[in-house]
């Protein structure tokens, strides 16, 4: 495994500036935002200027950098949009047909640079038309969100097609707000898309909260894990009893029971995690995503390698050591 | 503090059978449904024949059982409607200001039948425009929400004005899938609807999974509880750490994390419960309500009773008494 | 499900004696031990005497008594004893030999009689020749372990095809000693012996000191549980951080971190337990058995009853309610 | 084991009325205040009419009650008063020598009375003139809470052997405010005063607060138990984070973490407790106290009965019983 | 926040000694004894050759160290001593009332060489004639308790005063055998000094035997907290269910169930603390106080910066950054 | 206390490149096989070749590295062997009368050894004849395990007398499969074998899944820890519930709920315990090592070491240390 960084936590910053200064902290990759909008990363242009994107990776190769993923959250949702206006922000239109067809546009352009990269992962969301019905009441709901698991399959398996002539993985980060939140739901996503071609952005911070142990995500996916993210979750044990999981308002507040932690900070079990994903046979990187309320950027990107460095296992016990106590 | 009953569990027996059968069993008190579509309680007949309201009382008394509340969550929440289908089986039409309006005025009915019957409670549901927003991503969501707390101070001041007028409180159930579902959230309904004239139908199942103490909830809202469920919530140990607390689907399932049981069965703590409502006055009814996916009615019926019966705390220690130990 | 009790807790006294003190407590089916020197149940003249059978049978049957297993683990674990002097006290014969075709034709005599009488169950234990083989250390002990499974299926599949033919089924008893003592080697012993007509006689003490959740046992092999043993285990919470899980020496030494109590008085979940028990559809007996070394005979079968009659449930939710709440 | 009552819960009513009452809830036994101003027992007058105590013991016998054990707690501490004003309550006089005299006369009453009717055991405190010393800072402390272990074997030596002359013993209450308030100074105290004719009257409730296991100091003391009190004791879960242990002020406080309840309501593990007095052989009366300051005297006085009754045991197992599972 | 040590663990070398070896392990700050007797700081000395002091403060300055606190524990704490022996060692005289004096005197030349120095704040102890009253039992306790407060703000209100003069603050360690020893009590001494002229030097080992979440403390009291102490507190698992949280005797004893640690080896939620403190904008120093029984002074002072040093964020997140995720 | 490793890890590469590998790393100490095959020590090539021998020691000193001690366990088990083929892979011979007589002598070699280097400590196994016998059913086991002390004793004592002569000492391993496998056991031994010069290599993680607290061994059995072995144990949350404490099979399946691991990634209290091991007064060595089936040698013996080195407390609290807040 290698420690890697999702850079647009320095967004608003060269993206060489960043290389400089995150493979000095000792990270070894980078995940680059492709969504529109990104500071670090113009998919249009790179698609018609392919000596862009090229110098792109040339220049975080001379900063030993490799390009774990693109990560196109913000578009590929687009493809299956709530009901309402919480998607507007970052579209170009506020037309539902016209937002998903921007969506699964914009996603492919983000393979294509990909493929062209020979970067293996595009990272992003499914999105969800109908989140706000997971909770089984009214009746109704269970029905609702059935059909969403349709327009799911009718929408994503197009897009797959078009990942898989790329030769790219689409991996879906299992987050509340999408169709597939939790464990259970994310065994939906593969029985509904019965194909073997994508696959999981695994964030373990998401399941904290949830009171879900992320190692059984990981020992039941296995190799659907494509990347995984490095945050931690914090539930405020001085507040939970009042606020509960399902805090809702500013992450900054100060009395929210639940909010995202720089690695070390939270409650993932961090050491179990790395254990797991090294018995499935992970073996690409962690990548580090800032979204911390509490420290500065800078403290993240430091804290973050300092914790997860001496965690990381080089490489596992050969199976056929010839040891007397193994068997 | 007095044993009632939800007779919504029987609602396909006469009432006057359920009275007796649960008269029987020992239980003081009945909450009755009296949204549309009741078998117990048809508030409109009760509006225009006040010997058939009359009656349901009368009859009731004789078997030593009075109404601790009306019941009409089926239809005062219509009044912020999520803008879905989620509503519709209860509603007489899809056209969302129509629905508004029906379930304003069958909310008013109901708060007519308990003025005429001296009831002091209609429980019931705000609804929500929002409650797929609560997640604080994308950052849109938080606006919503807030504009979601505007609508619902427009819509629901007019309606507290009308049951000021007819003597009887409005009890919201803090609920998921309600714009007010945990403690935060009825803090903040609190501080919209800036009155004294309304309060909560506290059902402590609802915030077992969410991780709130419900213990904090009777302290922190004391004499804004005008009535209480007795409902008890299963996280179920063998299953959360893989289907986690926002377990989707048919509450049927037995691999269903998180899910109803009745009173006992579940992990309400009930001796701190009772203690914490005798300690802010709370002297109404709890009342059994059954959703409870294993066992049948009459287990549920018996089974609570059985269990609630030696945790009733006859009267509290008079705070005047003269003893050497209390101070 | 209903409330038995296993009688040789009262072997010293004569079967009717038993009988009529446990239905007047409210025992509803006693099981009865059928292994060599049973004071209640004499196998071989059962066999040549079918009124000695019968008799018994009518004369619980007069008490309101079911007769819900014949019990056979003293003599049945014979088949595969150990390679020491643990089992001599029980077996007519010393030679390992003898000792195994003792144990296997005692238990067909306990089928033979459990046929004629109706009884569809006879419990007892597989045995085991390397029970002091569980632990992988020296490296050798997973090859004679597995040495041991060959020797199991080779024995028991005979007498297997003999209970088959006398339409009775054998339950093994999951237990420490016996070579499927855990969750784990449970499913091995279901996949040695690769067919549908035996399962388990499930006692849940035996889980708890061994960490393991009983409530896990039941829904893994659900419909092969065929009998339930109602015990208790506690695990000593002011001795065990010492003492350990592996006790050893005298079962009523007041500082044994690890023991066996009647229901109530351990550690074993019983609403969870018997919650799903009914999810699974086991509609059988929970078989008292007293091994609890602080109370006495009568302690045990009062309390046990008293602890356990509150806590059985009638009849399942019909799944095809029509409930609003349901789903 | 019997089950008993501290008829000081109803001091303001005659013991006849009381002993109706408690007899007729099913206690078997009484403790009665026999402090200065005790409204159920006048020390001088028992000691100079015979007849008015032997009155008393008749008159409760004819209620089936027997008297477990006489208690002086009020009077016995002035023994070891502290050097403040807290005792003069109580105490006829400020003046500490002739209160520490007038402490001992008491008791010593107390003690004839108790050896005239047979009643095996004076309950009391030792006090102490250091509880406030126990901190071990300033360092200073640790001498001056040896200086007070001088004085207490000083005083006490005496005491005790009156006691013993008259055939009684005294029990002291492990409690904070004396001298011996945990296991530790409960040890130290038999250091002390180093003979074997006294011993403890054992209330779970102080040291659940303390975080000591009430059942390490069954085991440890075994039979120097001589009699024990039955009292619960609430950390409340929602206020210990903020109030902590060392709660003060007043003990009806709502918001007071630490507080005694009645057995059941609070966290003193009963069933293993029971177990363990069993096991060292205490034979004794378990008598209710009620201080709970939630619930009214007659409610605890039920409450306590109906939840301990199921948990008494009759008898123990007999350790020569001849059962093949037992060893 | 800035890493420091309090000085008086090295007390017996000179003090240019400790600020080399210190400073050389990172240290950035020192906190120094000036209580009558330290031998770092002689305040007599200090007031009547300002050189003196200045070259202290210059000396540091030359290694790097700033001074974060002076510290008159010792003497202040005279100004309400309990009616015994404890505070004897440390005054010089026996007579209360000259105690009082010579408290409060020595207390002001602390804070006039505060004041000179231009250092902002002297810690202390406010004392308590009541410590030992804090539990409510005899009830005359609380009455006393109340009297304590009273003489409390009598007291302490003209020191202040004369501190507000000097432009220097006052901060007390909420501490066991001080009248404000808990959450609680703090408040209640807030009531009771009803002005904002003083506040805390925060130490969390003193909260966690009390079962008291010192993040609590953090976020109750927030700008009150004028300086921390960073040390650690011990409840030793093994020993706690017998000793309890009340230990007594001789720190050193490894049986003791609660002491105090170097950071990282007690109970202490660092992380979550020091982010709470980040929260409430506290900028100061964190001063490591060594306790520690176990291990020597410079395992301690090694220990304790290689503990802390990773967890220290350089600076918070900045609310108005312009991130996607953050709002 | 040192840091030190067990070679064996790297048996397959010569005792000097080994050598160099850990003291580069930062080891500086080593215990080294003895046992029959061991790659790095013969112990009859030893015997009669004291150059060898000696040549050994002075390579390992000239890297900085001392002898902790030697390791017999392999072949001193075959003192009392099973009564199954477990042990035949590592003794010449399956006669058993020949296997005992094989491991006392090559025991016996390993002690000359270590007298002629001047290692105070030769670690094995005692072996167990009975240790499939500790569980208490059936009841003959404990008659059996009984029998199994009496020939530890007459087997041991012999040895121990040879011991003494050489002035080593034998450290037995408290380990499973032995006849003492925890503190029970442990403390039976030393009173079969009642004598004061033989004692234990002590290793935490057989402690763990036994639900025992390895700092209660270490204050139980203070200065007759001769040897300390440094490794964790994990008892993997995801699957204890399943798999149970008595895990079965391979170490290297993934689903196995009980295994060992590298200091640092298991459950061993490492800090509590290093206290307590300074606290008895242990100054020997912490001895990596590793048997953990995830991660290579040496991941595991890096990682180990930089774990362990800032736990490391180089001196204890000098007891007469003048502190005013020691005593």
């Amino acid at each position: 495994m290698k420690l890697g960084i999702l850079t647009v936590l320095f967004d608003g910053k060269p993206l060489e500036e960043v290389a400089e200064y995150v493979s000095e902290l000792g990270y070894e990759a980078v995940e680059i935002a492709s969504w529109a909008g990104s500071g670090h990363l113009d998919t249009e242009k790179a698609i018609s200027d392919p000596a862009y994107a090229k110098g792109i990776k040339k220049m975080l190769a001379s900063h030993g950098l490799e390009i774990s993923a693109l990560s196109d959250h913000l578009s590929s949702q687009l493809v299956l949009p709530p009901n309402d206006a919480s998607w507007d922000p970052w579209s170009p239109t506020q037309d539902k047909d016209e937002m998903v067809k921007f969506g699964r546009e914009h996603l492919l352009q983000s393979a294509r640079v990909a493929s062209e990269l020979e970067i293996p992962v595009v990272n992003g969301f499914f999105g969800s038309t109908v989140w706000g019905n997971w909770y089984s009441w009214p009746p109704k709901n269970i029905e609702i969100y059935d059909e969403g698991w349709d327009l799911f399959a009718e929408r994503w398996n197009p897009i797959l097609d078009e990942f898989k002539k790329l030769g790219v993985k689409f991996a879906h980060e299992v987050h509340p707000t999408e169709i597939a939140y939790n464990i259970t739901t994310a065994q939906t996503a593969l029985d509904k898309l019965d194909r073997d071609d994508w696959g999981f952005n695994f964030d373990p911070s998401h399941f904290i909260w949830q009171m879900i142990d992320p190692v059984v995500f990981v020992k039941t996916f296995g190799n659907r894990i494509l990347h995984v993210h490095a945050k931690d979750f914090e539930v405020q044990e001085d507040e939970i009893s009042r606020d509960g999981v399902l805090s809702t308002g500013s992450w900054t507040s100060m009395r929210r029971a639940a909010r995202y932690r720089v690695p070390g900070w939270g409650q993932v079990p961090w050491k179990r995690l790395i254990t797991a994903l090294l018995e499935v046979g992970y073996d690409g990187t962690l990548s580090f995503e800032h979204e911390d309320p509490v420290m500065s950027e800078k403290d993240g990107a430091e804290k973050s390698i300092d914790f997860l460095r001496p965690l990381m296992i080089k490489e596992p016990m050969n199976p056929d050591a010839d040891h007397f106590w193994l068997n």
